[in-house]
């Protein structure tokens, strides 16, 4: 088969036409992919950082975002069928941790991640467990399915606490920072600040129902903040870049017994004002770290149904499969949106 | 002054223009009347039914969903000054028991209420306690304003559980029904069904945000609950009617592990199959009565400023306060929407 | 093997001595049975009523609380292996509803019921899915294993809502009420009353921490929770019997905003004034089944391990499986407590 | 009167006898004090550092932990009268704030402190707002009553969020943490981990109920956490010490979706890694101060009332009024437990 194949451990990749198609355990999926995404840990095994260089056992084809049709089934799979349309929760949880084991797989004790620890989905098959396939709704095309998972994040980081008539700051603007502005703007927030450094990523935010766009190259984020909030700060931030320097701040912005969730995930440390920015506001500080298995599925369907948002203003730019160099470059270049990739058999079933 | 008298145990009222202005005490606000609007405990006290006769010290001024403007304070008054802009929370605190100290204080266990236990302000004056004072926003109208009060208890009623995502259903689009209906939708969630017998009800709750229009009369409403939510039965369901046959049947649309919230009053007792229905279901019933002070009253204006839904859509009828009774009539006949009555004051000054 | 088999469609059962050992699929284990116990749900398909004769297809092995030793494990049983202790959650979930999908596994709407639906565990051997099986402390004796699945309706009925520092009423003194009386005990009660009209069973409710108890046969129960709570209400309550009576009167007893939780399954309507027990009160109400799959049973282990109570305390009675009639008969009879069999392997290798 | 005087901007304080008798206004009590007891915050006053000299308006009497006799009451004062026994929030709320109008009056946005901003109860008579008034329950002594209020910091910490059946690891065994052991000890914790530096600190929390003592100047406390929770790490951790390179290496101890509090004030900055300690983790962080106004006192009589611990195993040292010198000294010893003045009343009227 075809596929983007990672085939040394450094930066780039190869396409190849020879790939075997992966074989199917008793208990997985074989899925036809459509439609892949292109997500930021794809960049990290793309150029090979450290995230990369210390988890991805290469070679290997990576790729976790995608969505595509069940062509084969594992004799012990219950629940899936072939014809199936299917997207793909890319944590394979071990089962029987104490987060598996209370409600939390997605936070599991032993976490493996499809197309990081094992071989993902560049390519035109991919073999998946039973546990980690989403049959999506019949009114999603391929293309949004394939960006449910990466939804998820943005959706599950809104959703871990209240978002309904909270004044809520969105802080990244990336393609998961856009879709939670809309999750939190269909959520009923009671305003969505968007912030970022970019122009185009403000507007595609204020496309998905930002009623405020901030650019700190020009703004200063907590007078913003300030303003719009008449001095008591906003209710909900949610940090979707990592910047430690953007949290410190926005710190400033936050309300007492206001709520600050981190899904960005910092290579440098915090420097935090106990007193100040959490004892004396009493503020709730929370992580947020994949999708909750399944809940997070189901808001987001619930979500796109709803139809107050669309995930065709989330996305950056649909390529072939092939092109897959042209589209990390214009990532990298700082284009905004999801950018997707289609196998043949994508193009040849439409969307 | 003028006003809509209750001068003796029996149906009926006189509007008298020779009624004294009433006396400020030390922690009191004189607010001058500019709109009142009628609430279903209103009728209940024209038309002398039982709620009212074993409540109600008459001769008294009623009515008790009003707003108007701040024209004397007492002495002891810290929060509030001459030209305040006011609505009024209409449950008087006693301010030291358990539930006033523990953050309840709309839920008193000595709870007294303006225009039922004390005199009200279907008149141009009213006397009401600072503590039962709400200098509303800049952006509303008095008209709006006057309505914060009833909304308050839809807004409780939607908000006392989860709503961002649910889908819901609305039992029974009376003024208040309706603004559920609206403060739903405006929760963010994933899709309002409205419940009633009458359709020009049911075409005022769709210009709240219904998206599902249910006629008992002509529909089956466990039929069209599972036929809108896949089988599952809905997430969310909220009773305004008070109507036991009806909330008997709902249960049979609730899913496993949703919400039943009652704000509605029923005469009857409900016959409840808490095998079935509960104990199975894992249901959560909830009642709701009155809005927190004031965390109610701060969701109330966060809806109307998103601009999600405009209380414009509520209004019923707005008559001047001497053609009471046409009012009260046209309520009685099934006209939809909240009936306002506007003072002398409040025609001569705009909205 | 040796079982207890419901040979017919009508009362009683029969010792059996030549019963095959059931077969392993896939995905079970075969489990030696030390000890099992004997639920409500046993004396219903032994007794032969209305809820069993609906479910239950005879013939067939009953029985379904137990704990044993893992002697064989499927092929694809990845979990646990032979020599495990295990005890078992009765509870078989379809794992791929909606509420299977979202945390919710023991409350699956295509449940299956071990000892009901399938064959169950009053007998040498049983076979349990690998889904069902939890593997228990080392410091816990197969006795006390057998009774965490109905100690897990207790805890589970107990925590469904805050129980630390609440005054908490139990209603009903049968093993599984004793059971909540010492979780809400151990989670940090406030206090906690027992309510029986037994005072063998009341006796049993102080051993596991009950502060007040009432025999409703001589105490006025609404008089006696008032007295204690200062005329405000108990905080929590929770039904374990079912008796649609007794939860109407308690209903008096509650305090405004307080819980009460049904776990008792009625055969009889109950009559709820939802103006003045519900909606005044802001009373929450929610229902609780089984145990969450496996929340609970980490709590129930919990509250083993730190001493708070015994579960020596709730034993009635153990039998030899060979008399099971006669503990029926002790049960049927009143007798306090759980009742508990033996197998012969059980006996000959102590606790 | 006498009382304890700070008479200038500088370390020490006076003891005089020629004090005036502050002025009742028309919403305050004049309280006749019994017992009152000393604060970290009286540490700071006494000995003049940073904090104190940015708040304290000095000359002026210091103290708010106190207890004593309603003996005058302002004219508007309803809920108090002459001969009640109070304990005091020492917390004045400006009542008008967006925090106060929501049920967070402790967490006011413009609040005041008694013996910080106003004249506070190292004194024979003090007077404080109707407002911050408790009448505290008959069962209990004045010395007890004087320590609700610094009790009430370590239950409100305790209970911002579960408590019941949660490993529960405290930091810092002053007399605030070591009552935070008793409180979640009383709330049903698991277990209750008490971490300091000094051995008859660390004899006091187990008094208060600690299942595991930490000398973290001789064991590891990750390593003591891990092996007291199979590896899994704590569910809450609460920090009393304000350390920040404590409380840096007990996020190493923290399981996932666990619990880290804030109540001790760090003068210096957190440094924290945001992705593996909080992100990957799902880590719930919580700032707490003060006390619910008034749930958390609610929740202090309840725990005193149980029974579960007793306030005698806190108090650390009792001196006449005029020893204050003493007691001061004996803080900065390291002497463990709150120490308490006895004012010449309060001898005189035992407890």
């Amino acid at each position: 088969m075809n596929g983007i194949f990672k085939h040394m451990a450094a930066p780039g990749a190869e396409y190849r036409t020879d790939l075997p198609i992966p074989e199917v355990g008793p208990t997985d999926l074989l899925v036809r992919v459509h439609v892949a995404a292109i997500c930021g840990t794809d960049q990290h095994i793309y150029h090979w950082n450290e995230y990369a260089s210390t988890r991805v056992p290469v070679p290997m084809v990576f790729g976790h975002e995608f969505a595509g049709d069940v062509v084969a089934v594992g004799e012990s799979v219950r629940s899936f069928r072939v014809g199936d349309r299917v997207a793909t929760e890319t944590h394979i949880p071990c089962g029987h941790c104490y987060q598996c084991m209370t409600g939390n797989q997605h936070n599991c004790e032993e976490m493996k991640i499809i197309g990081v620890h094992v071989p993902g989905a560049f390519s035109d098959y991919a073999v998946i467990p039973e546990a980690c396939a989403w049959r999506f709704d019949d009114s999603l095309s391929y293309r949004h399915a394939a960006m449910l998972e990466p939804m998820g994040v943005a959706v599950h980081g809104v959703f871990s606490g209240e978002i309904a008539l909270q004044k809520t700051v969105i802080l990244g603007c990336g393609p998961i920072g856009v879709m939670a502005v809309g999750a939190a703007y269909a959520g009923g927030a009671a305003g969505v600040m968007a912030v970022d450094i970019f122009d185009d990523k403000l507007a595609m935010a204020k496309k998905l129902g930002a009623s405020e766009l901030v650019n700190t190259r020009r703004d200063n984020l907590v007078q913003r903040i300030l303003a719009w909030t008449d001095g008591r700060g906003a209710d909900v931030i949610i940090d979707y870049t990592g910047n430690v320097g953007l949290i410190e701040e926005a710190f400033g912005g936050l309300r007492k017994a206001g709520r600050f969730t981190m899904v960005g995930l910092p290579s440098k440390k915090l420097s935090l004002d106990l007193t100040n920015a959490v004892v004396y506001k009493e503020a709730h500080i929370n992580g947020s770290t994949g999708r909750l298995m399944y809940q997070t599925w189901y808001q987001c369907e619930a979500i796109l149904k709803s139809g107050a948002i669309s995930l065709d203003d989330v996305i950056g730019g649909v390529y072939d499969m092939r092109d897959f160099e042209r589209a990390f470059a214009d990532i990298a270049a700082g284009h905004p949106g999801k950018m997707l990739f289609l196998t043949d058999y994508g193009k040849a079933n439409g969307d």
